[in-house]
């Protein structure tokens, strides 16, 4: 879409610019965490983030079966958010020289992106559900419960030990 | 603080960096917040987005208490992330004609707004309490729950009006 060209007319446009939106933006989140896996020092934390890799892609193949259903080719459209929060990411892991500092920062980093995939996938399944497609909302909400989940776990790994040992 | 200086040592260091990148989140909202009251148009929106604005004066005055607890200035530092988040906001904004879709538009972007907020809010109550500031934590934690409180209020005006307009 290009901008300010009022190209949304419907709410049905709004929902496929939005998949475009995360689609981008779980492209570029399958870019970051290889850089946040090596910078990582504490091995769960490593292997969260590898774990969060390979659902980021699961997702992105689910993203691609969404577009389909809907009768679109899937794209992505360029979505600040996501290369803001990941800018930081990068900003601030630049400053830090402790590892387990930069295992802390790394933590709050990593669900500074999930709360951005659950909002908008939040958003994404109540719109498929007004335009009745709930087969749509169904796969949507696969991916939000992932979401939800990894976001939990990061919250415990952060409360169990990653915040203690930095501190 | 510098990029790439390593000027964050401790966790302490993150902590403050962090209560500084809040504090230019929460005070680049209070001015994007009036753009968005102009651009929306159902009534309960607009007041929605009006209590929002009044929330985060309340939230800013919040975070300088807890920099004088904790012994700084309150000071603001780039935050990418949020920068991120407006941008798209005003972008989608220009892109659409219809104002129930706009509406729509609007809602979810204010969202996307509360959830950077609820995850750095969030780290910074986990880290406060590791910190041994149950003092800030608590202060903290209010805002948080405020926030949580109102993005439950936009999902509910969402859901049971603003979609269905939109569709």
């Amino acid at each position: 879409m290009g901008l300010f060209t009022k190209d949304i007319q419907t709410l049905d446009d709004l929902f496929v610019h939005t998949l475009q939106d995360i689609y981008y933006a779980e492209n570029q989140i399958t870019k970051a965490l290889p850089k946040m896996i090596a910078k990582a020092s504490d091995p769960e934390l490593k292997s969260g983030f590898e774990k969060h890799l390979s659902e980021t892609e699961g997702q992105i193949r689910r993203l691609e079966e969404v577009f389909q259903m809907h009768g679109h080719q899937p794209k992505a459209v360029t979505c600040p958010a996501i290369d803001g929060i990941i800018k930081e990411t990068n900003e601030i892991s630049g400053e830090i020289g402790d590892k387990t500092v930069l295992d802390a920062a790394l933590i709050a980093s990593a669900q500074a992106v999930e709360h951005y995939e659950i909002t908008r996938y939040g958003t994404l399944v109540a719109w498929a559900k007004q335009l009745g497609r709930n087969d749509c909302a169904s796969v949507l909400q696969q991916t939000l419960d992932e979401e939800r989940a990894t976001d939990e776990r990061l919250t415990r790994m952060a409360d169990s030990q990653i915040n203690r040992r930095a501190a």
